[in-house]
C-alpha cells in the first residue's frame, strides 16, 4: 500500500464528533468543557478509549497532556506532534474544542490501519488549558519548559483552587516541570483548528494555511485626575480623569486604524474612581490590548500608543501609569510545513489562501520549540466563543483531509528544520 | 435696646465651632459626621443643648429635624426658619456642617440677649441627611410634604439599613409624613452656609448673595453593543460599546461647554461589560449629569445631549438606553431677601456679589414652599467635601453679622411674599 491510498473514514469522523460534542453539551448547542473541569477530564477518558481502540500507544505527562503515540520504527526517529485541546471556554461551541482533536485521531488511525511506514513517531496530543481557564496554553507551556512556578503559585493571587484541580486530575504542582521535553526529540507541531474569523467563510475559500500569529500585548493604562464637585469647580480647574481616558479611548483607535491597519486594537474595560455622578472622576484604569503578525511593527505600535497616551495626559493635566501586564511575541510558521500543507490542498484540489491568525494558539509556544504548522477551516460568520460556533461539516472532512495529506507530504520530504521565530 | 445695638459674640461663636467641629473630627483635620450615625446623634444632642442653655424652646419633629425656637409674642405670627445641617460628607470638611449652626445659634441668642421683639417667630432648625448620605435633603423634603413612601422603602432596592438608623435615631418611618408644616405658618427661609467654589475667594469678596440654585438632573445612559473576538472581528463588525461611550464623554463635555457655558456637566462613572482585554466590550453605562440656572436652558441642554446620544449610537452601530434618574428644578430666591441681605452688607459696609449656587442646597426644597434667602461666605482655593476644605475665621464672624442683620432687615421691613421658583 502507498501513501496515494491511505483514506480518511468520514462517517467514523462524525461518529467520534457527535460522541465527543455530548460530552459538556449545553442546552443552547454549545459545549461547556473547562479546563479539568469533569467535562475535560470525561473528553480525555474517551479519548484515551479511542487512542486504545485505534493500537496507539497512550501516554499523559506530568502538566496532564494526553497522548496516543502510533511509532516508527525508524532509529533515532523523532516525533512529530498533531496537537488538539478538548478545553472549551465557558459557554463556548461546539468547534474550537472538538474538531483539532478528531481530525488528528481520524489521521493517526488511518495511517495506522494503512500500515504506512513513517519516518517519524506520529503523536496525537491533547494540551492542558489552551483556553486559559486557569492559565492560558498551559499545556504547550509545560512541554516546552516555558512553565515557571508563578503560573501555580504567586503570592498576589489566589491559585489554590487551580492548585485542587490540578490535584484532581492527577497533576502535582510540583513535578509538571518534567512534562518538559528535549527541543531535538521533535520533528515538528502540525495543528487543524477553526479560523475564529470570517476571511475564509467570506472568500468561500476552503483552507487557511496560516503563515504567522500575531503578537499581541496587554496594558492597564491609569489616568490620574483630581476629585472634586462637579457644580462648583471652575471649568479650568477640572482634572476629570475619565474624560481624558475617554479622549484617549476615541484618538488610540484612530491611531491604530490610521497607522496600523494590519493590526487590532482593543480597549476591554474602563474602571472610574470615585465613581458618583457628582464628581469629577479622580482616577480611570483602562485595559487595552494590541495584536500585530510583525514584531517590528507591534513594537512601533505600542511605542505609539503609549506615547500618544502621555500627550493626551499633558494635555488634560492628568498623569498616567503605564503597565505592561502580558506580551506574546508573534509566532512565524516555519516554510516547509506551510509547503507541506500547500502542495496538500493542490493535491487534492481544495482552494486555500495563506492567512495571519489574530487569535492565539498552542503553536505560538511551541514555535519556539519545533518547525511548526497551522491548518484552518472555515467558520460560518466568523462566529466563535459561542454557542452559535458553527462549521459546515464538509470543511471538517476536507480539513482532515489536509491534514492527513500534509502529514504524509512532510514524510516524504527531507525532515524540515527549526522554525524561525521570535 | 435697639436693633442697632444688637451684637454677636465672636468668642462664644468660636467656642462653639471648636466644641462642634471636635465631634467626628478625623486625623485629617476634617470631620466625618453622617447623617444618624452616632457622631450626627451627639452633635444634635450638643446643638439641643446649647438650644437649652439659650433659653430657647427646644422642639424636634417626626423626621428629626432639631429646633430651638425665639417665640415671638405678636398675635398670630409667622415663622422665619434659620437652616443648618450638622451632618457631613464621608471624609468631610469642618465648615459645611457646622457654620451654619453655630451662626444661626449665634444670632438667635444675641437677639434673645438684646432681648428685642420681633414679628416673628425665629426656628434654628437641623435638617436630616442634607448630604445625602441616606436621602438627600431628606428633612427638608418632610417639611414640606414632598417626600414620598418611595424615600424610605422601594422593592427595588435594600432600604432596610437605613429604615434601622431612622428607628435607632427616634424616627419612625410610617410617622414622617407628620413632619409636614403648613407653608402658611412660614415667613421664610434663610441659611448662612460656605461657597464651596472658588468665586468669592478668588475676587476677595466678603459675601456671596445668592440669586439662583442650578438645577439638576442626572442620567443613566447605557450604549448596548455586541462582545465578539478582539483578534478576528473584522474591523467593519466591531460594534463597541466603549468607543461608542467614549466618543460621546468626548462629544457632551465639548456640547455643554460650547453651547451651554452657564451650565455645568459631568461624567462621573462608567461600567464596561464583559470587561475583559479580548472582549469587544458589549455594554457601556454612563452616569452623567447636567445644572444650569434657567430652567429653560436646562430643558435645552438636556435636549441636546440626549439627541447627542442618539446621534452617536446610530453612526456607531449601537443603540443606546436613556434612564432620567433625578431632577431637581432650578431655584429662584426671593427679592426681599436678596434685598435685606444686600441691605445688611451696606449696613456693615461689607463687599458683597450676587452669586449662583451651583451646589443643592435645603433652600431648593424650601424655595417651593417660602420665601427664601441664602448668605454664601467664601471657601479657601474653592475646595469643599474634603478635610482640605477651609473658611478664615474672618469670614465666618462677618457671615454672622450678615445673617443677624438681615435677620432684623426683615424684621423691620413688611413681611415678603411668598418665592417665586419652579
Amino acid at each position: 500500500m502507498t501513501t496515494a491510498d491511505v483514506q480518511i473514514n468520514p462517517n467514523r469522523l462524525l461518529e467520534d464528533f457527535n460522541e465527543l460534542t455530548e460530552i459538556g453539551a449545553t442546552a443552547a448547542g454549545g459545549v461547556n468543557r473547562l479546563a479539568l473541569s469533569n467535562e475535560d477530564l470525561e473528553a480525555r477518558a474517551w479519548l484515551a478509549d479511542r487512542f486504545i481502540d485505534a493500537g496507539l500507544v497512550v501516554r499523559d505527562d506530568d502538566a496532564g497532556n494526553l497522548s496516543g503515540v502510533l511509532p516508527s520504527t525508524l532509529p533515532g526517529a523523532r516525533t512529530l506532534l498533531l496537537g488538539c485541546h478538548l478545553d472549551s471556554v465557558p459557554d463556548g461551541g461546539r468547534y474550537d474544542s472538538s474538531v483539532g482533536a478528531v481530525a488528528a485521531l481520524e489521521c493517526a488511525r488511518a495511517i495506522s490501519e494503512a500500515r504506512i511506514e513513517l519516518p517519524f513517531h506520529l503523536e496525537v496530543i491533547d494540551f492542558t488549558d489552551e483556553e486559559g481557564c486557569w492559565q492560558s496554553l498551559f499545556g504547550s507551556r509545560a512541554l516546552t519548559g516555558t512553565l515557571t512556578e508563578t503560573y501555580t503559585s504567586d503570592k498576589n493571587a489566589d491559585f489554590g483552587p487551580f492548585r485542587a484541580a490540578l490535584f484532581r486530575a492527577g497533576i502535582r504542582p510540583s513535578d509538571i516541570h518534567k512534562a518538559r521535553r528535549a527541543p531535538q526529540t521533535l520533528m515538528g507541531y502540525l495543528e487543524l483548528h477553526i479560523e475564529q474569523g470570517h476571511r475564509l467563510d467570506q472568500s468561500g475559500v476552503d483552507i487557511g494555511i496560516v503563515t504567522d500569529i500575531v503578537g499581541r500585548t496587554t496594558y492597564d493604562l491609569t489616568f490620574y485626575g483630581e476629585a472634586s464637585h462637579s457644580g462648583t469647580t471652575a471649568p479650568e480647574q477640572r482634572r476629570d480623569a475619565l474624560l481624558g481616558a475617554a479622549a484617549y479611548i476615541c484618538a488610540a483607535h484612530q491611531l491604530a486604524r490610521e497607522e496600523f491597519p494590519a493590526g487590532t486594537f482593543n480597549c476591554g474595560d474602563l474602571q472610574v474612581l470615585p465613581g458618583a455622578y457628582n464628581i469629577i472622576p479622580a482616577e480611570a484604569r483602562l485595559t487595552m490590548e494590541c495584536r500585530h503578525a510583525d514584531k517590528d511593527r507591534l513594537a512601533d505600535m505600542e511605542t505609539a500608543l503609549i506615547r500618544l497616551a502621555q500627550e493626551l495626559v499633558a494635555a488634560h493635566n492628568l498623569s498616567v501609569n503605564v503597565k505592561r501586564v502580558i506580551h506574546m511575541p508573534t509566532a512565524h510558521m516555519a516554510e516547509p510545513f506551510v509547503e507541506a500543507i500547500a502542495n496538500a490542498c493542490r493535491r487534492l484540489d481544495v482552494s486555500c489562501m495563506p492567512l495571519v491568525s489574530y487569535a492565539g494558539h498552542n503553536a505560538q509556544i511551541l514555535c519556539d520549540f519545533t518547525a511548526t504548522g497551522m491548518i484552518f477551516i472555515p467558520s460560518v460568520g466568523g462566529i466563535s466563543h459561542s454557542p452559535k460556533e458553527l462549521t459546515e461539516w464538509r470543511h471538517v472532512v476536507i480539513g482532515t483531509e489536509v491534514l492527513l495529506s500534509s502529514i504524509l507530504q512532510l514524510a516524504t520530504s527531507t525532515t524540515p528544520s527549526s522554525c524561525t521565530s521570535e
